[in-house]
């Protein structure tokens, strides 16, 4: 059975995608249902604002927008829609070393929050959206729980392959 | 009545309150109940570990950490819960222009996210907490939703004041 | 006689018009006639989409922005108008040192450029305008000339000035 | 027939052409009358000012300007013409991380003002010298307005592209 | 003989390997007893509690830590220990230029600091050690003098190859 | 009775005093005996080679060196010793914003570390330096624990402040 | 007697007098005759261009050209004189806290230097201009090394009025 | 016949050979005598010492020091020579973008000044060198001028080989 679609991911360009892609792998992984979709803050204004306003309407509980450069698509989205937004900083070519999209997605004014995530980390989007759905339910929380413990035995296992190296 | 607690709000320092009592300002205005203390990453690491290993089982959805210099409450107690964990970097004194607390709270690695709000913005991070909490209860998406409707008002208002200025 | 207006100069907040008016004062000292205006890309989307919209249809022929943190009036305004558009970074408070409002602006994608200043130059916006405006109308390129007379006559008379000081 | 020269591309170096030559591309394509020529403002001063000064009686309606480094040729050219100037920050080598050419473009003093895009983006000077020819010549900005749709074509298409694959 | 354990390696991650073997490999040389392991202060933060923890009582006298991004492990650890803490910064990819670790880790409050060594310089996070260990020992000390009186003999070795060249 | 003399604490400038003594009162807190002189790389390098080539005769454990801007004093005196160098970046006038200090003095090349503390972080320079003492002295390292103990006691006396504020 | 004029000091606003006359300053202590004016770059380029072009001319051995923001003076005047060139840069109000006058002016492509100094250092400026001079000239250079005597002395006397203090 | 030796070209490590060449080559095309040399501020500071101390009994002109990181090295010499000495940072692997070098050079405090250059702008040290010599020696001034003139010449050649092209 195909899970209901919680998560919303938008991203700015297609040449987004090799990163955003790891926030579906991860939603994928931990049972959650999301759609993806290419939404330009500047290219494709009006699907921006058609996307974000109906947003709580067609079901969505977070919105994942990932952007590079001065990266306006999650602020904008958030400014549309009272869901959490999660933005996801690329660094795209071109970019200042990745500053423009930290900061222009990070900085956001009183009022309208963005819940940024570091520099091409959208697999931490994924994980994050999971967390805020997990927080009023508990399948989803126990999930999370389950993931952060496959990285304990990850570590673990790393240092029993070390041992007799040194 | 009381709001039942909700969303826990922690701070590395006394110094940080005056900034992070905008969280607590806001979520009483969305009418969330939160809880607000001192927990001191390198100072009180135990009470640290104990905060957030407990805070599902006490009931908590979100924690909201505010932290200045190396910032590092937020991402420990992210490591720590299933929770979602909004981070407010503070600019401390000594601080090398904030940069430090930003990047020391936003550049979690893979596995482990916190969802970073602006510089000194403890008011975003009670509105993402709403948002979050709002995700899954429509009443408090709706309180989000009328505060965003006064956003507005204001700004209309702004232009009526401006009107025959210029 | 009032002159026609053609340059729209429109802001992110309130608190950014201590900066602006300059854009204004500029504006009227050159003979080019404006309008200005409180329209929040985040606070107020909806006013925003309508002004860029219907700027060229109401005669503008250049629209001035400013804003602040995460600035993403000016790139928003572009992609929905052809308008030249003219983005002001304003360094507002809890801002990173103006770099969170610099590169939110200046580094747009390709296909949406803003003509971006310098931090808080709204009176070079204003001349930029008027250059703008100029370009194609002789008389306003002569009072751009003008104008830059006038910077050489003060660099000289602070020479005057000095004369006999060292 | 060839189109009437309007535009004046200037680039401090001939390793600029790499990325200038897309300020060329676009102007092309939206049938707009360009030359292209190396004028650098410290290894030839003499023929910055003469290219400068001349500008208006040749007919130039706007100027680009791309340099790396130091990079005040477009503010050097600013300062001699009262036409509006583009400048081009580009991203030289032994650049430091092009952070150099970005503020000795951007950050003209008061009188001076520089339209600067972003990094390496000579694409989007061509279509802001477009836009501010298209403000006084409704035919351009028809070509403006149409490359404009022409982008949301392009995203529809890459969203076609994607579906069915996640 | 092996040598008495009394410098212990830990990272945040197997990929910081690469980096801080270069810690272990100076120790070898200087002849100074050691341990290295894999500690994350995110994925195994109960890990990192029990080796602060206990190690006084296990006979490390030094701890060195490396860690990327948003690097958590040198300050945690510090925190939990009355021991010297050198901390290494590490570029690790996404990082954003190394700025994330510098700061994370340089910038701890007061009460708690960490030693901080240049980026990726783990050789000088062993030296550093041995210089903490030296300052008590002779016998370690001479060691790390001898070292240096070797820096002086490849600067004079390279002097001579390159007499003639020019 | 007088302590005897294990810490050097050396600063640039008679106006780093103001920072530095910091070091000295924690030292005197954690009854360790300390020196403190001016010692300029640059005004007087001869005095600076002195001092450190005598640093070990004179019986010194740790050298504590402050210096602001191109800051060279903490590097140059680590060239000259065996003993662990601790640099204390401080934020002069003229100083990009404490940037300049802090990586002159973190940045140090192969073989020669200097152990760095935060800007302007001389409390926690002198905690090192006790922490550096205690890792063989297990008097001063008890010492070093208690002052540990002393900061969870002031966090909870912030908290127990805090109840029933909100 | 007054002194031959061998160093021409040039600003690019009145408002970096306060800074640069610390050049004009250490110039008179040092003996070495000189001239201040106000040269702007960018609002009075021909008086510029004929100041750098008539220098040797006019007997001149060395320029220091102070500016702040989009710093183009220093740069400007070295690409048209053979004589060396100091650079001043200058945080002027709405600088990017310095960064933009420190890489405008050094960041200068092959073939035409300045030689800048630190942010707002005229008097390292002046210093530097003697130590030029005195390449060439004994008295000149024995000057310059009485006055590094007194820098010495300065430090010295320091020194005994803090012993006791500790 | 050989030229006379006037200039001392020094650098902290082998590896800056490949940049302070160019420093050399230029030299020998003006035809002003250098000696080229490692000299490190670290791992030989008793030859920097001696180095600088002797320059002026040498009869060295003026001293061109390269070094990357935490660059001491023309700062220190700066401080024991009253010649002019013209640094040049150079992005090392590692370097924090090549910061750590330009700061740790430029920002030398007041008294002992550094003519800094570029980052890795060793050809634009050797001109300035000459330069320096040539503001008492016509000859060499001459040169100079004939070197910039070339500069001029290579641009228009380009802008032959431009036209037709576009």
């Amino acid at each position: 059975m195909k899970n209901i679609i919680q998560v919303g991911i938008i991203m700015g360009s297609q040449s987004d995608l090799i990163i955003m892609k790891e926030a579906a792998d991860i939603l994928t992984k931990l049972e959650i249902g999301f759609e993806l979709q290419i939404v330009s803050a500047h290219r494709t204004p009006e699907l921006m604002f058609d996307y974000a306003k109906n947003a709580t309407d067609r079901g969505l509980k977070v919105i994942i927008a990932g952007a590079g450069g001065a990266a306006h698509l999650p602020g904008m989205v958030a400014s549309l829609t009272p869901l959490p937004v999660i933005g996801v900083p690329i660094k795209s070519s071109n970019s200042i070393d990745g500053w423009d999209s930290v900061l222009s997605i990070l900085q956001m004014p009183n009022g309208v929050p963005v819940a940024t995530v570091a520099l091409n980390a959208a697999q931490n989007a994924g994980i994050l959206a999971a967390q805020i759905i997990g927080s009023s339910n508990l399948d989803v929380q126990k999930r999370v729980s389950a993931f952060k413990e496959e990285l304990k035995v990850k570590v673990n296992k790393s240092n029993e392959d070390l041992e007799g190296s040194f």
